[in-house]
């Protein structure tokens, strides 16, 4: 096979298996190339990756190394996407009854929830989550195109235990906004003791729900690694969870009046970006 | 940028946005190329896509022209994964009591997601679709893929209204299996008049609420144009919609005897494949 095309089918494979380790016999193997015709192409790709902001090409030495692709954006890239979002999302027709924003479309957009997961992956990579975390409903695009990015498997907590799922953990725990008791279940073959969590979700009001998460995660003795969610209110101020991440924060949202505002959150990614 | 530069970055791009139609102009700025430049490119990258069975660069005359890439994999392909899937599957300690099939960790998995969702791309693109509808919870992962497969958006209609989302449609419809009256719900600004859906969802035994989600769309005055399940059960015969489409059949779950019986479908795809 020619190099040119060797570079095409790589670059296509390895942006679709982010964060994965594969050797250079298997790459060998598969375009059936001498492993040093495929070390001038991984350096192509690296360079190209590297100068276009997509990522690194990182090399792991050791009998269980090879070469891993790493999604990393220039946080400038990041932060023109996150005020996009933030212009997106301030749409006064957003406003529903009751002083909820609509976001649904955005969150179940292909597009968006990819990048959105591509940034909570990068935001979160060298903490090593070994799976993602969220709960039904609206969470799930999210954590789903997280998971993906990070090339580990996606666990979905369920409001009640299924009978079609088998045995289950089950918490209840109160609803950091509005003081519900609610009920948060988990089959009990989805997640591994051990197993570093990083949960995932949509929105973020009181912290509740990402605090209920987080006590399901402790009853399997794994451990949460971070939380990520797209939104918080700027109001509580004090949440149920301490350590979390927001892309944006709702700081107003005023149905009378027709008015919202969302602000870009600083992400803490260093400057020197890629 | 030299040309194995923009032919990484290219295939990479390509991949990342299927079924959705680019102009050498535009690629060209992007780049910084061109117009010549960017169509020896792309005929390279067409070649390669083609020969490792990847899919097809289409080219789009016309004013609203362009290239596009679509996922075409061939019929091989495509049947030595269905073929892993169901031997995956129907691993006897997946059988939950009560006489279920766990599945919740391959469907929520973005690996297996998003292959299955690029078959149900695949099988569906020239019906058109101009979006990809489930309903909560388990087809959620399934549908985002195939509606990223798709280059459309996602909607997700959920078994109550939600004060969350605004206004909705409600319906209820009895489920085909248990008989029971359940409950939809979409909100009024999910989807379009005229919009072209395909319904996915990971299971299907009596097809109510295959049935369920396409009297939704008929509310909406939308128009179903295809049925995509992972695994439809083999007994009821008689589902409950007409027409649909199903990777594996499950012929036999026996949690007593510990058996679990799964059948691969011949899948509708011409057999030139590519």
């Amino acid at each position: 096979m020619r190099r040119s095309k060797r570079l095409v089918l790589l670059s296509k494979f390895l942006s679709e298996n982010p964060n994965r380790i594969f050797t250079l016999k298997y790459f060998g193997d598969k375009y059936d190339a001498a492993k040093s015709s495929i070390s001038e192409d991984l350096n192509i790709i690296k360079d190209a990756f590297h100068e276009a902001g997509e990522g690194t090409l990182e090399t792991i030495p050791g009998a269980a190394g090879g070469v891993r692709f790493r999604i990393k954006r220039p946080a400038q890239a990041i932060e023109k996407f996150v005020l996009e979002l933030s212009s997106i999302l301030s749409d006064r027709s957003r406003i529903i009854p009751g002083g909820y924003l609509y976001m649904t479309d955005v969150i179940f957009s292909p597009e968006y929830s990819s990048k959105i997961g591509e940034i909570f992956a990068q935001l979160f990579v060298d903490e090593e989550p070994t799976c993602v975390l969220t709960v039904e409903t609206k969470g799930i695009p999210l954590a789903l195109m997280t998971a993906r990015a990070l090339g580990v498997p996606l666990v979905v907590a369920r409001r009640d235990s299924r009978v079609t799922e088998g045995p289950s953990v089950n918490i209840s725990y109160i609803s950091g906004s509005s003081r519900r008791i609610q009920n948060m279940a988990l089959p009990t073959r989805a997640l591994s003791e051990k197993a570093r969590v990083l949960i995932v979700d949509d929105f973020m009001k009181g912290g509740g729900t990402a605090r209920g998460m987080s006590e399901l995660v402790r009853e399997f003795r794994a451990e949460v690694v971070g939380v990520a969610v797209l939104v918080a209110t700027a109001y509580p101020e004090e949440k149920l969870v301490k350590n979390y991440t927001s892309l944006l924060v709702l700081e107003k949202i005023d149905a009378e009046r027709g008015e919202v505002r969302l602000k870009p959150v600083k992400i803490p990614i260093k400057k020197e970006g890629v």
